[in-house]
């Protein structure tokens, strides 16, 4: 992978070509042994040009379905997987040892395929997202809304830290280019070798349509005096750069969109309950060290403080102590490693300048920041440092360890008084991304973590029940939010399909179901609706929204209801004695069940001969809205809401609104009847 | 009233007092007549304190569940429904006539009630709020995640523009306050002695906690140099100003939440197909003519920008002429009075400016601003203005139009040659509230509207069907989302509940279940559960989450699926013909109905006795997972996974998680189930 001999020229992909910038390049160390790894620079490069090409490239995203975009992702993860190991040997030169090479790579290339699954699950096969239910705007259902998301029309520009150069970039482009968004990525200088040869096996796919994937290794000149109000920023590192961009005059002079996501002074809390001689005292200790350790603590989601009972600082700081001690600093290639070197001998310089900041009210308990003792390597010409703890009596008068982050394996005891005062020592931070919890207690959960959440993105709770399969207190997950309020940013990222809002655009649509129906490509009650062949004769290819039948109606008796009752055992009080049932608040006497209602219903709508109609998997937002006493007539009327043929197979789901109503036209139930239906019948 | 002789000396309420500020008071004239109203000055008053004070008081609101502050502000708005009159007599100085005071007054009242129904209707009376379904994060549900939703612990500033005193205070305080928020108010000072008046009767209903709403009538003083990562500000206005306060840096600095709602240059476009002779182009008239004098003009949503297929400008320019002159301008209390007065002769002032800019690519076709016409008052000591039409005839040259506001009755005429066209002019607004579009054919309603979107907060579209029930373009509606991006400010607010979010913090939690459950009061899988009694025996005092039932299994036979089909009449052939059954891709052979197992699945969980459980009111989530073939045996394990006891009934809701599964262990279908049950019962 790495020629020693002859550095790499990292070259930018802009304006579908690599491209090399026109000023002198900067080279770019290895992290453990000084040995230069690539040389870097982006200057004279048009980004002006490079914007118009990714906006102009939007189209062709767009014009694919969410799960045509899932599916590209999904080829695209399994592409990258397949050469994850050309990865893991250039990922050792940033001076991450393979388990923190895991994280970025396997963790990144994971989050893709995640997206790319959830999408498909969790979204219709369309091109236009709605958002929540219709609105009825008017009593007759002649004037309604529905909100709607669509893509923005600009480039994501995503700004990345130097510690995740494969996660950090594919965490934002999984969301990103699911909602249809052209992206330019610009990694930090630092790393940029190991996401520049991603993106080029990703470009290598030829899945991406041009344009939708941009690259700037080295500065990004002027590129942000150029963003409108269609653009998206997305901001990793720390909070005094994001700051300033984000307080850029085109940025905030065309509200363009700016998500900074900053490291932040990440709390772990040992709960009261949590003493020496239960397991989450072990777990939190274990958790404490991992998240020192794990990428030499260059995590923006590191625990950097330790919140501890009083009572329990003795037995922290030993525990700690003794553990610190047997960590082999080293070579990240070196099998006997187990924490390797920083990013870069000038990010040493930082951690060491940070923890003399904090000894302003804090002390060093274990470790020594000034004396490097490495397993293997060079202490000096690599970036090595050993974990360092430190103490702080009166946490509420250190100010630093609420401010100052050393981004590296250091750590800050903590200790309270009371969960109260936990809380307040947490919140002091102003804003983290993650706190855990360690606790097996209930009532300290819910009051430590409610007092928490306002602070913070993610609370983790720790505890014995899921010590084998917890994901961790370092470990961002796609399915939930990313991001924290105050000093880590105040953004949001991840959290699922909530991902994708960030580069689309929520609109609220109004007007009379016929139209709206043809803007969200829902039928909406209101709109026009078809009778005639009974639609369950109908294959994918012929169904269209608003097929419907009106079925005839059928007259439920007592009998009925009793039948019913003693066929599926179902003899609640109301359906069987009338006096309970009228001494019910809802009921004027023996009502049907709301079961035989629904099962007389599709007795009534289905069409029984083998047609397209594959399977009925479900019913979504069933409401009973009026009792059905013995004489009254039921009938259906069955319309077709929503169609979506799935890419991936000879069938597709389709949704049905479902009114059963009364003789006197009172609505009954309401509801949506989920089916599978073949894309083609030959009847 | 008023008392003509003795002007009102505004105050503001601050720290629980209401508070006279300490500099030279500067007079607020009556728009129409040039007569003083009242006298404002808010130097020298403590911010720093207000702020603090605002923080102390969130304790108190976060205490209340979301209904009791739901039933709250019902009480509220029924309290200021009352003194309707005295607002509406005021509002006349602003230069409103009584339909622009309905928009400002009842729209306001109005808000307020519909989030108090709403937040009923649509949340549980809970404290904490849930996002989004339980994520399980592993395979034995010993460790899982959900969102929360908590409010922040800040404050919530509030500043807003002169044009609607009332209205734009409500529609903010709504979401804010029923998400457990305190906030500070500042109305811009030219109409702030309506909002003032308000404030004051808010206060007097003695409903609210102490704190949970300040007034600051004045400047802000140094208020957001105080700003934390807990607060809000919001704004209303004009771009110019919202930028230089995003920008500031204690906001930028602590990442507080800035929500900007700029007036923007809305556009309203014919469709091609609304040709003179159809119902469309009477309704596009007769809505450009309202948003034009409508609170003459001085709406942030007002219609600036008229968009129309080029063969229409003569009938639109001549049709728009006609009306214009019509409309009688004067006092806003006369009865034959139209339009009223701007809302200052300062404004009056800053509209002529804007007219004369927009002249760089246009020209006046109708009105003149510069001899007023008045059919009463005085056309030179009140604010009036006739309404102006301008024309463009290049629309993507006319620069100014599309930057420069004319904040009064004032829109441009710009002729498109086609839909692309009709597009991208309404985009060259770089992002606006709304835009609404008049046509009656679908392919026209898809193609505009999904174009418009991405640039749009809202849009409307208005046919005939609609003619009677539309709310309008003007009217930013509580269930909808109001705000737009680029020029209108990026921000977001109402749309119903997600309106709350803007002041709550989003949290992923991750736990083991029991401890989630414990955070979120809500039982989720793997969770605790409680064998015993059953708990269809158990009132809401009684009723515990995780109370659940197991029942014993019952057996589904083939006479059982023949019997269920000839009672219901449900003769779907994978239920009833062996062949068909297999040639199913989901199927090996005939299977049991989705609505037989949830029947059968009732008889087996139901408790029959008269007891506290009055109703199963609806399904949510069902989902058949596995196919039941004659010979399974089916059991189901109901568990109460939430409790919601109404605030005002003798009842509440209580949510149950069904599953329904094999003889195998294999889960056959997954659901929730929606029962009432009383709050005691005494069997």
């Amino acid at each position: 992978m790495l020629d020693a001999s002859q550095p790499m020229r990292l070259q930018s992909y802009l304006c579908g070509a690599w491209r090399d910038g026109r000023g002198a390049c900067k080279p770019l160390l290895d992290a453990a042994t000084g040995a230069v790894v690539a040389e870097i620079d982006a200057s004279g490069l048009d980004m002006a040009e490079a914007l118009a090409h990714g906006r102009r490239a939007g189209a062709a995203l767009r014009a694919m379905t969410v799960h045509e975009r899932a599916l590209m992702l999904k080829a695209i993860g399994l592409a990258l997987l397949e050469q994850k190991d050309d990865f893991h040997a250039l990922s050792l030169a940033t001076g991450a040892t393979p388990k923190d090479g895991w994280i970025d790579i396997d963790g990144g290339i994971g989050t893709l395929l995640n997206y790319a699954s959830k999408a498909r699950r969790e979204l219709p096969n369309s091109r236009v997202l709605t958002d929540g239910l219709t609105e009825a705007l008017s009593p007759d259902n002649s004037f309604s809304a529905r909100h709607i998301l669509t893509p923005l029309r600009g480039v994501a520009v995503h700004i990345n830290a130097f510690n995740f150069p494969v996660w950090g970039m594919l965490e934002k482009l999984a969301p990103n280019l699911l909602a249809g968004m052209p992206a330019i990525v610009k990694p930090a200088s630092q790393t940029a070798y190991l996401t520049e040869l991603v993106v080029r096996r990703i470009l290598a796919t030829g899945l991406l349509p041009e344009g939708a994937l941009q690259l700037v290794c080295g500065s990004v000149g002027d590129m942000l005096d150029h963003m409108t109000g269609q653009d998206v920023v997305t901001f990793t590192g720390s909070a005094a750069t994001g700051q300033m961009l984000k307080a850029h005059p085109e940025i905030i002079g065309n509200s363009t969109r700016f998500t900074m996501e900053a490291d932040s002074l990440n709390a772990c809390i040992l709960g009261p309950d949590a003493t020496p001689d239960t397991p989450e005292f072990d777990l939190f200790i274990r958790e404490v060290m991992r998240e020192m350790t794990a990428k030499a603590g260059q995590k923006c989601t590191a625990i950097r403080r330790v919140i501890i009972p009083r009572a329990q600082t003795g037995a922290v700081r030993d525990a700690l102590a003794a553990r610190m001690a047997e960590v082999a600093v080293g070579l990240p290639g070196d099998k006997a490693t187990r924490m390797g070197a920083l990013a870069s001998l000038a990010q040493r310089d930082d951690v060491r300048a940070a923890i003399a900041r904090l000894q302003a009210g804090a002390e060093i308990v274990a470790g020594n920041p000034d004396a490097v003792r490495v397993a293997s390597g060079d202490a000096e010409r690599g970036a090595f440092l050993n974990p360092v703890l430190l103490y702080a009596d009166q946490p509420l008068a250190a100010h630093a360890v609420h401010e100052v982050e050393a981004f590296g394996p250091v750590a800050t005891l903590l200790p309270y008084d009371s969960p109260d005062q936990a809380i307040e020592i947490a919140a002091l931070g102003k804003g983290s991304l993650v706190s855990s919890l360690f606790t097996n207690a209930p009532e300290v959960a819910e009051e430590i973590v409610l007092g928490l959440a306002p602070f913070h993105g993610r609370v983790m709770i720790g505890n014995r029940d899921s010590a084998k399969s917890s994901t961790g207190h370092g470990s961002p997950l796609p399915m939930l939010v990313h991001g924290g309020p105050g000093r880590a940013g105040g953004g949001e990222e991840l959290g699922g399909m909530r991902g994708l809002h960030h580069y689309m655009q929520r609109s609220a649509v109004q007007g009379t179901p016929r139209l709206l129906a043809a803007v969200t490509g829902e039928w909406t009650k209101g709109a026009n609706s078809h009778d005639g062949t009974h639609p369950f004769r109908k294959s994918l290819a012929e169904l269209r929204l608003g097929d419907r039948i009106v079925t005839e109606q059928r007259e439920i008796t007592l009998a009925d209801i009793e039948h019913f009752a003693s066929f599926t055992g179902d003899t609640f009080y109301a359906h069987m004695d009338e006096d309970a049932a009228r001494a019910n608040p809802f009921f004027d006497g023996r009502v049907a069940h709301g079961y035989l209602i629904v099962s007389f219903a599709a007795g009534l709508f289905v069409q029984p001969d083998p047609g397209p109609v594959l399977a009925n998997y479900g019913i979504d937002n069933l409401r009973f809205l009026t009792p059905v006493y013995p004489g009254d007539a039921l009938g259906v009327t069955l319309t077709c809401k929503a169609i979506n043929p799935r890419a991936d197979a000879d069938y597709g789901e389709v949704r049905w609104d479902c009114e059963v109503t009364k003789q006197d036209g009172s609505l009954v139930a309401q509801y949506d009847v989920l089916t599978m239906v073949a894309k083609e019948w030959k009847g």
